[in-house]
């Protein structure tokens, strides 16, 4: 048995680099950056007015001002700065040479002969220089980068109409279990619906990958070989549930085996959620989550979200946990491992508890806005106290 | 000018319910469901056993139990429990009748005559009962709710092959400035990049709009009449950007008015972004974004973001906001306004300053995890002082 942080190190140490692709820039959003993107302009480009007002010489402010004209944005001053002058200028207009102060309109006052009059004792520059935010060939964005909307407002404003982007990664789904029945059908009395194939369907979908739900694989050895060689052959990860720990039943280690996947880890000390097999054939990876539908959902988070990510290509992976005070006292009985509990958020932005039976009890998640962290040896934790959270 | 509160106020309270259509269960992660779901099931549908080990009576504990059977999960005891005696069972399978407890099988010996003994004092139930989670006609999901995929799992669990979602809603965007150029453009030297409309474009496709970039107005009356009336016919909703202030050029809100469009607001009391317009012609809205596109998308993520979730249909928005602790002290000059600045986090999940120019500096919020309110009032915030936080 290993520690959580031990089976991440392990996990997200893969690396793969998907094929590429060319896709115009309104279809990249959430997909994975596959080239570097320098900048082809300084922004500002120009001394670039920040307010509406008048452009003018710092040392002339104390002067009435004659204007010149007018900037507007998009357009240049027609005629040069002259001494005790000024020009007009609008926001995001380039400032004419010379000028190196612009005093805001709502600061001024226009003289009965034309002038321009400041009516304050001092003003703001006002003014964003050439090149202050990026220059020509700074590196915007680097490959490995997954595409938020404000980087598609940077790839625009550096040219890129068209993006290399990583092709999408194959996931395929495979939910072990004699008692389950596909979402369609009406369970018998022994039986349950297959809930964890379609929710981790779903989770990698959410993550852009391409997910194929294989379906259900009985509890019997050959099946279970014949889908698992097929998904391991045609997909980058194939991500079983249920089967997984050491009963009579739990079949999938040693069909894995007889595979021959190679073993990462088979168990990792959190709850819930301990019996997670994770291992790789070549280039193909397995993890092998908890049939408990919560224990599943809480082991792709912590651990299947950024293995999933870093074969996707990316490779800014940060922190994702965020320090939130605790609204409630919290209490638990065995302190032995560390545990992730769903939790809800109250108006105030604190973590407040949820009714949760346990593992089983996927209808609970519904309701969970974060999972956070009681580490291992903590039984209990005080209002007001800082938990590390993931935030779903 | 009003605050954002009462802005939030103001956009939130729209109420809208597009048409619906009904998809497969894979296609229907991030959308709005527009149906109640019930529960056709009990969950647990059978006391179930929530470990591998025996099932039998409490009361038989201090004796050797005989084996009667075994119990898999997905099948049912063959013969019913009889005094002093057990079954095998395994996690999942359903507890045979008369069965109170399941002890562990880390718990047990087997004695040479092939009974089993329990070693330990006393046992937890180790049984997840017949409908703890939900019952039979149980409400699992109502009308308006964003389905995460917890909730997939959910309505898979309740026998929902197909679902009845809220079509996308469709979002016209149209950035106006006579300085503004398409992506594929090299900008002359008074010009820059329109990188406004494709953010905002991918910002309402990141939340399930149908997202139509109409392209760049000039700051002229006729064509932007033009452009903003045939985007008011077509979507449900026009973001436009810049041109939306009170200077000579910016022509939005004269535009608006000659459209009739009814104004609602047209400034709100928060930096970056005070100059933000909504306004509404029958029920076609339209909301007018500051042009510096750091105003532009914390506007958007504080006021755009759920307009557009209550209008396609989710009427299950909560706080979205988070309490985290800062870390570092934090300054600011002028403390008139509600202030939103773009953050980063750092390795414990504290607000860690980012290098940020002002509102045109559209580069730095590529490394922005969080946007964080200082309040009205507040110049300074001390490191470890709690504030609440939008995450990015």
């Amino acid at each position: 048995m290993i520690t959580l942080k031990e089976a991440q190190d392990i996990c997200w140490s893969e690396e793969y680099r998907p094929n590429t692709e060319i896709l115009p820039l309104n279809e990249v959003l959430n997909r994975i950056l596959a080239e570097d993107v320098y900048s082809d302009v300084n922004m500002p480009p120009f001394h670039k007015a920040a307010v509406d007002g008048f452009a003018c010489r710092k040392s002339d402010l104390q002067h009435d001002l004659l204007v010149l004209g007018e900037v507007a944005a998009g357009s240049l001053a027609e005629t040069k700065l002259q001494p005790k002058s000024c020009f007009r200028i609008m926001t995001g207009a380039p400032v004419p040479d010379g000028c190196d102060v612009v005093i805001m309109l709502e600061h001024t006052q226009v003289l009965p002969n034309g002038r321009i009059r400041f009516m304050k004792e001092k003003s703001s520059q006002n003014i964003c220089f050439l090149g202050e935010d990026v220059l020509v060939s700074d590196l915007l964005l680097s490959a490995g980068t997954l595409l938020r909307s404000q980087d598609i407002g940077v790839l625009a404003s550096a040219g890129k109409s068209t993006v290399s982007v990583y092709q999408s990664i194959r996931v395929g789904i495979i939910a072990t279990g004699n008692e389950l029945v596909e979402p369609h059908c009406l369970p018998n009395p022994s039986q349950i619906r297959n809930s964890n194939g379609p929710m981790i369907e779903a989770l990698a979908q959410s993550l852009g990958a391409k997910a194929i739900n294989l379906g259900i694989a009985p509890d019997q050895e050959a099946p279970l070989e014949t889908i698992i060689e097929r998904s391991l052959r045609e997909n980058h990860l194939t991500i079983l549930s249920g089967g997984v720990s050491v009963g009579d039943y739990d079949l999938v280690p040693i069909v894995l085996k007889k595979l021959q996947v190679k073993t990462h880890f088979h168990s990792v000390a959190v709850q819930p959620g301990k019996p997670s097999f994770f291992g790789k054939r070549g280039s193909s990876l397995v993890f092998g989550l908890p049939g408990n539908p919560v224990s599943s959902f809480v082991q792709f988070n912590l651990l299947v979200k950024n293995l999933i990510r870093k074969l996707a290509g990316q490779n800014n992976l940060s922190n994702e946990t965020i320090r939130i005070p605790l609204s409630y006292d919290y209490q638990r009985r065995n302190a032995a491992r560390e545990k992730w509990e769903p939790a809800q958020l109250n108006e105030n932005g604190e973590i407040k508890a949820l009714n949760y039976h346990g593992s089983g009890h996927l209808h609970a998640l519904s309701f969970a806005k974060v999972l956070f962290q009681v580490p291992a040896g903590v039984a209990s934790l005080r209002k007001g106290e800082l938990v590390q959270a993931l935030i779903l």
